[in-house]
């Protein structure tokens, strides 16, 4: 009983910060993603991509979130955006007090779009609110087909999904009917965008939808 | 401190659950794996091309830990080899008392060697001895070769590292030289062996040193 208390109070508090963390960025009309995915699925290509698309519309940052390292931050500053690296120490997901602090040291009057990149995996950040404006996750097709099956969670809070690595399809067995049929069942609303963020294909499509996010929560 | 505490606690009863587990697979001259890998990187296959180098040498049974869904048991049953499934509830590692109840519906006199395939990520499952013999770590191809920079955690417990999908890597920019030296630096002593479950290629080193371990452990 003690932990299942002790973990709801970390929720809650969790919770508290990430709505401070919203109306923050609502002020500041900063749209934000959390951007979820297994290591190597392609989060900072996709990132990368949508940079190059949208760079000379919006004006990005990136929060990244690891474990260890800042090799991604290192390769997001060399496209000249504003990259802020949090290491979590060793724990499998962000929290809002992390992003709480990264925002500190970001000008977000110089900020329309933030991308939280949240650390490896497709369990921890599931349960945890940052304070953005939509979760969205990416596969990759060399992690098969199955996993909707195998990590339903983070397909059910996704309010957007993305298959990257499109351009690998020939050299797996990854059907793409047995994925989609997968996750309308678990998330029968969520936008789905197949691209490459290597060839660009498909990356169109997603760089318009998140664009008409960004406007749409402008306009309100 | 309550939370330090508490997460103290869990981990030294976990560790003296792990240690009853590891004497009862002793008595019974059973050699435990605990296989950690992120998802899709391919722990099932590898355990599928280990059934079928060693499967007339030694009896094998598998664990499978998901978070949910029984896919993998399935494909193992398939093959005539027996296989628990545990669903850890949305938990992303494996404890020892999960395994501790799997091992109770396994015939440990008729069984050489069990895979436990613990919960896909690369963070969770590093701090938890389940009482295996050996931690043992898949990486593939297309996660990329930064991943021991990012992860180093995982890389430095395990006491094997398997790199799978080999028979990618003309798809994927992927230095195997620039991950080999990494996880050299991080673990010595980690024998390393490149295969893809695909092709078969570089399996036979992989079983082969597999077998001695069993062998070893017999004799001791």
């Amino acid at each position: 009983m003690a932990q299942i208390d002790l973990e709801q109070k970390i929720l809650d508090k969790n919770d508290r910060l990430a709505q401070e963390n919203h109306e923050l960025l609502k002020e500041k009309q900063v749209y934000t993603v959390d951007l979820l995915a297994s290591p190597g699925a392609g989060k900072t290509s996709v990132i990368l991509a949508t940079i190059h698309a949208l760079g000379d519309r919006y004006k990005i940052a990136v929060i990244e979130g690891d474990i260890a390292s800042d090799v991604d931050a290192v390769a997001i500053k060399e496209e000249g955006i504003p990259a802020v690296q949090i290491n979590t120490g060793g724990a499998c997901h962000l929290e809002a007090d992390m992003v709480k602090r990264a925002l500190d040291v970001l000008d977000l009057d110089e900020i329309d779009l933030i991308f939280i990149e949240n650390v490896g995996n497709l369990i921890c950040p599931t349960d945890f609110y940052l304070g953005e404006d939509k979760k969205i996750m990416i596969l990759s097709v060399p992690e098969g087909d199955d996993k909707p099956l195998k990590y339903p969670g983070i397909f059910q809070v996704s309010q957007a999904i993305i298959l990257n690595k499109t351009d690998t399809l020939p050299a797996f067995d990854f059907s793409t009917d047995a994925f989609t049929d997968s996750i309308k069942q678990l998330n029968p609303t969520a936008p789905y965008f197949p691209l490459s963020s290597t060839t660009g294909d498909g990356v169109d499509a997603w760089v318009e939808w998140l664009a008409d996010q960004i406007e749409e929560a402008k306009a309100q």
